[in-house]
């Protein structure tokens, strides 16, 4: 069952009604100023970090669903109602939700009153703006009242759920003309403050809470609105809130527009007041000058669009398929964005309380994401390899404020230094800038203990080296890429972390993913070294991945796959000896992508095995059989129920490991059969079991086991993103940045007739058409540059700033 | 304007309306398992620790307010309705809410069909008991269908609303019967989960939240109940519910009752499962056989009627006022046991998340509990002992399940040791007790560093004399008794706890509240030593109080005040010479208590000043005046807006501070009257104003400088419960514990008639009659016991077991 459709003109998913299975949400913000925005106009904003900055309250799992965001309450008459149809709830006779890239629009109409709701977060401005145009469909002149609401959270969103009897205490506001200022803990330490206004006088406003829903009301039935009457409430302690009155008269076909900023404001220490005890309002001033017309918001609209259409712009697609086309050209890299901007800490599953920039979840969303904005992810490698210690071993997040390793979450996790070095290589090909090896970059962000970029990577590499187990394959540490695989942790006490448990270190545990990773990035990162003049080093690098794959197939083959570790006692864990957790993806998909044992036919044996034994119609599991009972020597992983997160069910994530290992095989139907089956536009139709966006990638599907197989959690900010791009566009496609220019190399099903790639590529644009007249799955056959046959299917640097054809004709 | 009413003979709060100004609760449980519950039926239940063992979910600051608790609707044709009001708030005909000790009581009806809720936890059982009562008023028969509901919390309230991405996946139930089983995370490294049953058969059951409401539906409107038909929905993962679906069918007049237990069970580790996968439910099964029967259920309530009759029998009191007869026999006490076990943890506005058991917080409460229970008092001192250190410095709080200091709360409070003492001495003079003090007791829960309970108090009196400043003042760490005075911390971080910023000790910032108490209880320390036998060290103790009282009147003393502190930099605070916060109540209270420079008339004078500055129609604020901007040196008492919490807000925990110095002037007026202003029974009439509680203390009530003036924050849990008591009890009706028997020293207004007090004491009954036929303030002309003629005013220590009249005649 389909709750919308995409309008892949606009490059907007289209909600059709307002009570989507889940609510369906989109992201404002590109820099520094974020929101999340649902179809029904609920969500939150935050400036720069979501737990200690955030401007909104939000109440995550809430009761009602979703409950809080920026509202706009209609009083036409006695008639209560809201355009994003929440939270009144009245039934609107007209419905539309679009999200379009970095903005949404809320189109409805009840009773001849047409509302639209713009809301976007400008480039180069830390606010949201929503315009909200009203227009009077109906024969007769309306009398409306509009009511915007906004709920201020005291910026620490953990402290602002927990620490009442202080909170209740200190929220403070000013309202000046239309401009209603939260200014909760201005007086002390902050120097920053929240501005929500609008562009038109107002009749009154309410700032507290309760003076303006009622005590015992929700946000359906605020007092205020059913009385048709502003409070004109100013907060002192208790729960601040924005909201304006606003008259409004329409005669019959008239149309009017109000321009509501919501936004974040900081003044110099020594700039603090205006008055004694009155905040500058200056930096809001100016802030709101700049949406005060319908035409400014208009050009700064347009602005937004373009930044997206040249961002876009790199990478293109057209086939025949058009749900793969607007997954590849619009959505799936718009997915990459958000994931570099949020890394996994606010979405509508990521509370934003926990979780800062993960070291390897930043690191692996550069993949997706290095070809749009190289510069900002040359910044995001430069900040995450500063998190490095010296011995290579890294934290496993940092704080986005401060940029600094965060202890409370834990380290040990030992492929997080591999994921480094996957990144810069992502870089490398992408750009050509070698220079990035040379930047200067300090451990543990102290500045006296810098080195090169290439010696970070050198303790990357290295740390897995100096960290191998009995069988010589890599410790795992207190985890691998899979965080839930904790075999050093024997956790006993109910409710502790698997994240900071004691990782009681065995020096016995391994990691046959981690090998598979080292070997799968050894030669790019032997390239890298030998372009760098280190010849020798990179023979060494060479061989250490050849001992590494002889490891694995002596010690790591099961027989039918890939084992995927020695537990802390020497146990093999994924192999058909076990009694559950027989079969892992995670080695299937990273030691086939590495090719390890290619010649004995390894690699295509494993996935086979996968489709054997842990493909459904929904995604790839993750591990057959589920785990039954909690597994101390196993930890996180045995603690879910079956089917579900690691235990069973379907990890979007690595999914694409296995679609790229087919690739590899020259499987290219089954590589795009499992592509297709995670791709959230193959899934708009069976939204009802689906139930998150159909336009983005969830990080998790509930496997077979699970009584709720085939629903999806945790939505957006996942992995899968980066990685589910990084394999149709480079593998399926085959569009793949190499260090010395684009390879041609796709592999795709043999009905594909072929399709066209557009893509901007170190200062050049390369509209590349892929023909399949033999209708084979993989191969070049031909290729021309310009009208001009070239040899093999790498295409030179052109950097020449134009456009040049490329014809591939596979065979 | 009024919400209700005291029903003195029920010993009851009898609400008369739903919608009261703030919900207004009690608490269940006196042992292990605890419930908070509001009017409508609001709150959430625990077991022992309101953060890690969560029953069920709640919560805080929500939209509505005080939505969530154990719900029962009633679906009378097509009309539903809950017996609470909320959550769907269809307007009762008749509403009354009876708040008793233990136990709430809501009877309502509506469309001739009377409900009637008895909530309570029975002594010795870990659960809530619901009896639900239903009767046809009406002359025709009525089929009803009852359904309950309550929203299970994943055991861990702060991961509970922060980790979604997890908990999401981890919900798991049992449905046998009628009792529904929320096993979430049993699988693994839990051993307990929650039951809930019905001693009936049902027609059905929901334990999925969204099947029972609906995706956007509140609990005003779940789906379930309006469609009159259970889901039989069972929950996987997203948040487990229990709801019970029951049809009743009720003849004109008939009445029936259904018995509802929400419990907590745990397990043997290796009992945990009947068969692969199923819970053992034999202790579920033992706990629901004992409430099986409205017999079961009338007896177990009779008990819990009986146990806080024998409590409250151990002081009662009969004046000509009932509002103080109230407050001093149930309101006072029945509070003092709630802080006695929450400390400071689990309220409406204390979340249960951040906050263990207080140090100082716990021993203060022993002042008004200490007659109550003696041996748990006893228990509750051995326990908060062994978190101290060798230095005598103590952990700020520490954490109730494991009872280890919590050393995330921060130290350095250098009056934390001294109330150690101070409850020491009380158990001493309640129970002559002497045993206590050679308690084996370790330092920091280290059983290795165990020395003698008295040796911890010598600690804590050293740890005083081993931290003076310049002017041999005590230092005050990080803060003293106000931990919002902050004077070696100069927090400039946005957000940062001053509990736990960085303590710059400066070895300069001296508080002269810690002197007073330091000379308070130096007579009675020493006293306990002399007792001992440490003749030589007793009198050690009273010169360095002598020397201590010196210091203070030399650099103290402010002119017509005592001074509050000297900051870091050796500047006065709480000085006629200071700006904004020139006099500070605490130091008037506890110096003023101490008697220092009683010679020269320096207690009168500071109470004179309090009266002059500080005083106001609802209370005595805590400093004046108060700061209107963040002072650096002061740290958080300056962060909050003027009026509000310990920044000029009438902080009702010190006032008492102040009556009691004022009977030691022998002012019983004024004593009383400050006793009066604060006394929730006293505020009855200005609900609407003061909003919490009339039965109970709040922490906080608005000061003057604040835009609301007058109303309460932070009810029930405040060491102004225990102080008022200990005021109250033992200086205005001057029924006071000494160590060799009861002294009877009352000091009243001169229009104070006389009263009775009953007390248990020591193994015997007293029941005095204090007579005051001139209208005296002060002073016991002549005593009899038991009709014979006693010398001065203390009682000997009968210990027989009897009842003993005694008449107190003042003049």
């Amino acid at each position: 069952m389909k709750f919308g459709y995409f309008d892949d003109v606009q490059r907007e998913y289209v909600i059709e009604r307002p009570d989507t299975p889940y609510p369906w949400i989109n992201y404002l913000g590109n820099e520094q100023f974020f929101s999340l925005i649902s179809n029904t106009s609920g969500g939150y904003c935050f400036y720069r970090d979501a737990r200690l900055m955030r401007l909104t309250r939000y109440r995550y799992n809430s009761v009602p669903t979703d409950a809080g965001g920026r509202y706009f309450y209609l009083r036409d008459g006695d008639d209560v109602w809201n355009p994003g149809w929440a939270p009144v709830k009245a039934k609107p006779d007209r419905y539309r939700c679009r999200h379009g890239l970095g903005y949404t629009v809320i189109e409805s109409e009840r009773n001849q009153l047409a509302a639209r709701q713009l809301s976007f977060v400008p480039i180069g401005a830390d606010c949201e703006v929503h315009r909200v145009t009203l227009k009077n469909q109906s024969g007769a002149a309306k009398e409306i009242k509009l009511f915007s609401f906004v709920e201020f959270c005291a910026w620490n969103a953990y402290d602002d759920m927990t620490n009442f009897q202080r909170n209740f205490n200190t929220g403070e506001v000013e309202i000046d003309g239309s401009a209603i200022y939260h200014k909760t803990e201005y007086r002390e330490r902050r120097n920053h403050y929240a501005v929500f206004s609008v562009n038109a006088p107002i009749q009154g406003y309410d700032t507290d809470r309760e003076s303006f829903l009622g005590l015992y009301n929700g946000f359906d039935r605020p007092d205020v609105v059913f009385n048709g009457k502003p409070g004109n409430s100013v907060a002192s302690g208790w729960s601040p809130v924005g909201s304006h009155c606003l008259g409004v008269t329409l005669a019959p076909g008239e149309e009017k527009s109000y321009i509501f900023v919501l936004g974040y404001c900081e003044n110099p220490e020594d700039q603090k007041w205006e008055a004694p005890g009155v905040i500058n309002k200056e930096p809001a001033r100016r802030l709101l000058d700049r949406f005060r017309t319908d035409r400014q918001v208009e050009s700064a609209f347009d602005e937004l669009k373009n930044y997206w259409q040249g961002l876009l712009s790199r990478f293109c697609l057209q086939s025949e398929d058009p749900k793969l086309d607007r997954m590849v050209s619009v959505w799936n890299q718009y997915q990459c964005m958000v994931t570099f901007n949020m890394s996994r800490s606010a979405s509508y599953f990521e509370s934003g309380i926990g979780r800062g920039m993960g070291f390897r979840d930043s690191t692996q969303d550069l993949l997706g994401f290095v070809h749009l904005i190289p510069s900002r992810a040359k910044a995001r490698i430069l900040d995450i390899a500063a998190t490095q210690m010296e011995d290579g071993s890294a934290y496993h997040q940092y704080q986005p404020l401060t940029k600094r390793g965060n202890m409370e979450v834990g380290s040990g996790f030992n492929d997080d230094p591999l994921w480094l070095i996957f990144g810069v290589t992502a870089y490398l090909k992408e750009t050509g800038d070698w220079s990035v090896l040379k930047e200067s970059v300090p451990f543990d962000n102290d500045e006296k203990k810098s080195v090169s970029l290439l010696e970070h990577l050198r303790r990357s590499f290295g740390h897995v080296l100096h960290n191998l187990g009995p069988h010589g394959l890599p410790l795992i540490g207190r985890a691998d890429w899979n965080d839930c695989l904790n075999l050093n942790c024997f956790s006993k006490k109910p409710g502790e972390s698997f994240q900071t448990a004691e990782n009681m270190e065995s020096g016995v545990a391994e990691s046959v993913f981690i090998a598979g990773m080292f070997v799968y990035i050894a030669p790019s990162y032997a390239e890298i070294l030998r372009r760098g003049g280190f010849a020798s080093e990179a023979e060494a690098v060479l061989k250490a991945a050849k001992n590494m794959e002889q490891a694995v197939i002596r010690y790591g083959w099961d027989g039918e796959w890939y084992l995927r570790a020695y537990d802390a006692m020497g146990n093999k864990v994924g192999s058909r000896e076990c009694e559950e957790g027989k079969l892992f993806i995670e080695p299937q998909g990273f030691c086939a992508m590495a090719g390890i044992g290619m010649e004995k036919g390894l690699p295509e044996r494993a996935l086979d095995s996968v489709k054997e034994h842990l493909d459904t119609k929904y995604g790839i599991v993750l591990n057959w059989p589920s785990y039954t009972t909690y597994r101390l020597n196993l930890g996180e992983i045995s603690s879910y129920p079956p089917g579900y997160k690691e235990n069973g069910g379907i990890f979007c994530h690595n999914n694409p490991w296995i679609s790229i290992a087919e690739t590899m095989a020259g499987h290219g139907e089954r590589a795009f059969e499992v592509y297709r089956r995670t791709c959230p536009a193959y899934l708009e139709d069976i939204s009802e079991i689906h139930r998150t966006e159909p336009y983005v990638y969830a990080q998790m599907i509930a496997g077979r086991d699970a009584p709720r197989f085939g629903e999806a959690k945790n939505s957006w900010l996942t992995g899968t993103a980066a990685w589910t791009f990084y394999d149709v566009s480079q593998f399926i496609l085959g569009i793949r940045p190499q260090f010395d220019g684009l390879q041609i190399d796709p592999c795709v099903p043999s009905w594909f007739k072929g399709f066209t790639v557009t893509r901007r590529f170190r200062g050049a644009e390369y509209v590349i058409e892929v023909r399949n007249p033999d209708g084979v799955e993989k191969g070049i056959k031909t290729m021309t540059l310009d009208g001009t046959p070239i040899m093999g299917n790498l295409l030179p640097d052109c950097a020449d700033g134009k456009t040049h054809r490329v014809v591939a004709v596979m065979g």
